[in-house]
């Protein structure tokens, strides 16, 4: 059978500011600049997310786009979408809120919890409309 | 010589609906949901055609555009612009037209017609601005 | 008090033809070309809904977003996504489904119905991403 | 001599939330919902600058888009991208930072300082890419 | 009858830069900057066409889009792509090709081409995809 | 360490024509068309630089955005914007500037100029909205 991927675009609107805990302020200004801004900055975020597998026979449907938004809506939309990326996202805890880091935990939320047949196979997350982090879960 | 990818994106509007002939009313819409409404509905597709070459040490190209466009107008956008993909399609008779099915036909038009030199290497198949299907003509 | 205008924009899926029910098949092609092909085809509309009015001191809005966004929604949107145009939406029986005669009927509904101290003041209408038709409510 | 109009769209990132000072939790909650996340929550946002003039004969400007691009750079951009809306910036000090209310601070800000020979004629700030509003400067 | 406003945004490539002739080179780079680079540089046009009139109780168009299309085809685009505005051009002879001057020139041309019943109601000319002028045809 | 992708998108507009300096105007005007218009034509061309690499644990990013910027900025984008890639461009001298040869070309200014533990992965290059070409750096 064919395999494809199947694409689903999602948007959420967040707070965060780059800097770590255990460093300084001037260290945390002087390597991240105008983002380690003390009272927080935000972004429109859109996320990609991206599946792949083989079209059911049955229904010609990789997988259902329903499934897929209700699934990544219920998993990270709703925790992530008006909310303090440093501040109130439990499984962010201690993470500097790069787009980096902030690709690999959405992969992680998503990545076992697809339906069976199909992978997750990519993940595009745009902070601006001229900047994305894209991650396959590749470990090196 | 180097070898690249060259995109052309395309445009087409097309009735359809998701529902299999061999399946009664009520067991299409529980699957399909609004997508089985009977009377159609319908989308503006954006379709990104990409061909795979060496550049053409002549003339600098992988492939002319203007073939390109061409090639892809006549074997596909013709077919299906103002179209019922239900009904009207020889190529897609008895098929359901979800966005898989549709890019994986598409493909099958395209793929055997590229000149020498080129190969398909990839459609992406928006059916609406938020939602993709993307197909390398891989079988499993 | 300022007054100010807010916009919001929303999606849906539908079919239609345009063709005149009073003219024969001939005549409708002549004259509507492609766009009169009888088994249908469709598009991905946006609707931009503009609504005008002074800022309320108390909450610092025009209008609730939320509001409007239900207002919509429930008048417009679910009445047409994912329908036929020409056969499935009681208030457009009879209307030719031109871009145009869309954008009134739509007015109808949403103009009465919008909350006191705002006023409908226009409305996009985008049939593709390279045209559209805009309202004001103007008459003659 | 011909008017025109001429617009230059520029960007910023900030944070807010919705909230006024003296009401409690509980009802900027119920007014805002999740607008009024404490923790903040923030966007991209863009800021269409139109001005409105004579053609001059000697340049064939309306005005160097340059002049405008650094006037709103150093009025309103550099004051408000990376920051936070309700904390960090002095001419927003006790305004909830509805895009309403911001559209109308940043006309404050524009409106005086700009050449003489044109008029600032309209500000459209988009929150998301689905919704925005317009401001003329009207005064009911 | 209602009035409404129908646009078509078409597309055109071409050369230009910024200078009078009358002009030495040391003024025109200091006055236009890069745009006034001697060997040329370009841009990818859009122009939306906007055009105001009654709604034809018969087809149910304010005008119909094809023919549109094709006016503002042959009377503009054709003129236009793969053009140098400052030398291939007759009816821009003499014009230095800011945008304002541009898109003034292009309502000569279509203005008084219309057909009967609808008039030009406004040119949008995006130069690039973060400005654009605007004319409504207004004479102070 | 995960590794990501990292993409930022640049802008610049040039002008050009399609034509090989060995060949006579007949013969460039038939392989190359409208593209070898003598008086040249130009673009507004979006270019998306990918660089790949392992996450750093310090700071949570693959590379600081700023430094990819300012290295596009630099070795690119200062070379190419508002100039003739045929006339102003030593890196580009002798080169029919296609898309294809362009984004070759691009690449070779960067791929060594990356600071250590990235690489470059990808440029897309749009000459227009509807075209583009994709390079890896793959040699066949």
């Amino acid at each position: 059978m064919p395999r494809l991927r199947v694409t689903r675009r999602l948007h959420f609107c967040a707070a965060h500011r780059l800097a770590r805990e255990d460093w300084d302020a001037e260290r945390n200004e002087r390597i991240f600049g105008l983002c380690a801004s003390p009272n927080w900055h935000g972004h429109n975020y859109e996320l990609d997310v991206t599946v792949e597998g083989e079209v059911d026979p049955e229904t010609g449907f990789v997988l259902d786009l329903k499934v897929l938004h209700e699934l990544v809506e219920t998993r990270v939309i709703r925790e992530l979408d008006h909310r303090n990326l440093n501040l109130d996202v439990p499984w962010l805890k201690g993470v500097n809120p790069t787009t980096e880091q902030l690709v690999i935990a959405i992969w992680e939320r998503l990545a076992p919890a697809l339906p069976e047949g199909v992978r997750l196979a990519r993940l595009v997350l745009w902070e601006t409309p001229r900047n994305y982090v894209e991650y396959t879960g590749d470990v090196d």
